[in-house]
């Protein structure tokens, strides 16, 4: 669990303390760490559990490879957030987030692509492709794309057909062509284009469509599962592109300031590659300042739900604001 | 309509006229060709209204050149027939027809790329990587398989939603890890084995996986989203089981017995690769008497339902078995 690990002493003593009337430390009233240890926990069994290693065992195999390697599991625990926000439970929401986790891996395994960005290091580990090959690779980011919708329609209990129904359309809508895929091609074509060429505009294309859609769609997924009505589930929404910008510009600055052992994956690896990236554009600092401003942004789309219900979220902008992996 | 074309010859005549008592020639019960006619323009317009060419355009323009390409379009038709045999209607279907055919698509263009089979000719035309590299393609693949579950769990029409669950979870079902992505793994896997140590059991499983499954889950779809009983879904997803089975056999067997230009992409390509294949297993002629016999077994599956509902999916089965290209 080291990705909440150092959570504790850099976001618990602002985030999750009361500072009683004297000053008085009193009791956390809300522990994100075991919030998150709990969530995580429950996410990782019911990843195992959705994909077990049976027949056919070898594409079961490189799927799992990806699925279950260490991770934050932050879009899995935000669809489970978001539903229990609007007043859902845990399970209602389950089948989905483990969708949302396997298509985001999906996303990662086809990012590590020689025909992508030719990345031999994932989650601390070399990449799907460099394990199992590269046909095996693409064939096993199908699998889990496809399963990903087969687990949401047969195995979300609890809820509505309907409800089923329009979170699949959401689901998927943020990553087809005006989603994931349209970042994931922006973001290609920009590498081989000057920066003095492309500028805030292009950049926030790339992370709205490459990170923030599929946050946002893992958000509106669980508040749509909880019963959520259309402005909660707008409200919510929003708060998901503004952590998914601010999960990118921390990725970019993490990118330049950390080794690829912190991150678990190749660092420097974007500013090789000439990708685009914030502190290329904007500077470090800059985008310091911008990271700040996204999650005051962020934080404002809570305003209006039951302050304790949304606290994990709360503490979840803070804990991308302040990763450091 | 090169597709349906030639069936006016070799098909109607045998399937779909009716030799009185006289045996005196009387009109046609049933005109297949038109039937194909209208039924593919119907699925082309659909397709093609389905993803206009808007914002962002490159994606959507790698996806539309796959996609609108010229074809014989027999999943949308097989799960529209299904729809209509159970008492369905064409509208109910359409998304539904469409999100097939854009899933077949995609397996298309991945089958083509560098790491799978390396072809540079479908559909008559250069592969969708030739034409827009591969990391665009691999993309263009993504985004058509996520939206065709965003097409139908936002379009289908005239449904009540559990059935568009039901549906969404049948069709992914068949493309994922124990469907289609199994069968392209076999597939390769059988590639690079000696003739000697594969068997008919090998060569069932690729092909139950790689071409049965999506027939099956385009039938199931189309019978469930038209309201058939769960012994209606069955028996129509078996019909397809046997005809995705013979169509894979008349492949094998045009692959070896026609040109490039006949099957608008490169013949003799599996017999120079390698690929296990039913001529190659068990000659030409055993195969084509497989593939008789799996004609019959397909028709038997239609035993029971309105005969003359039934008739698109007899003249159907006959078409694939007799089909040039």
């Amino acid at each position: 669990m080291s990705c909440v690990r150092h959570l504790q002493t850099r976001l618990l003593p602002t985030e999750d303390t009361d500072l009683g009337e004297e000053g008085q430390e009193s009791k956390p009233t809300f522990d994100f760490q075991t919030y998150m240890i709990q969530k995580v926990n429950v996410v990782n069994q019911a990843l195992d559990a959705a994909v077990p290693l049976n027949d056919p065992v070898k594409i079961k195999e490189a799927m799992r490879y990806s699925l279950l390697a260490d991770a934050k599991r932050v879009r899995p625990v935000i669809c489970i957030a978001a539903c229990e926000v609007v007043g859902g439970s845990e399970s209602m929401a389950m089948a989905a987030a483990c969708a949302v986790e396997m298509i985001h891996t999906m996303s990662l395994i086809q990012d590590d692509l020689p025909c992508m960005d030719n990345d031999k290091l994932r989650r601390g580990r070399p990449s799907n492709h460099v394990v199992y090959g590269e046909a095996v690779a693409v064939l096993a980011a199908d699998a889990l794309l496809a399963f990903a919708f087969e687990h949401i329609a047969a195995s979300t209990v609890g809820v509505p057909p309907s409800r089923v129904v329009r979170s699949i359309g959401v689901l998927a809508g943020s990553i087809g062509p005006e989603g994931l895929a349209a970042g994931q091609l922006a973001d290609m074509s920009c590498e081989r284009i000057s920066v003095s060429d492309v500028g805030m505009e292009d950049l926030e294309f790339i992370h709205l469509h490459k990170t923030a859609a599929l946050l946002e769609g893992a958000m509106a997924v669980g508040a749509i599962l909880g019963g959520g009505s259309d402005e909660e589930v707008e409200k919510l929404r929003m708060f998901a592109r503004s952590i998914g910008l601010l999960f990118q510009v921390v990725d970019d600055i993490l990118d330049v300031t950390k080794s690829s052992e912190d991150l678990g994956k190749t660092a420097g690896k974007d500013l090789l590659a000439g990708k685009l990236t914030y502190p290329r554009l904007i500077g470090i600092e800059k985008s310091r300042e911008f990271a700040e401003k996204l999650n005051k942004e962020a934080q404002g789309w809570l305003s209006g739900f039951d302050a304790e219900k949304v606290m994990p979220l709360v503490s979840l902008a803070n804990y991308i604001a302040l990763r450091q992996q």
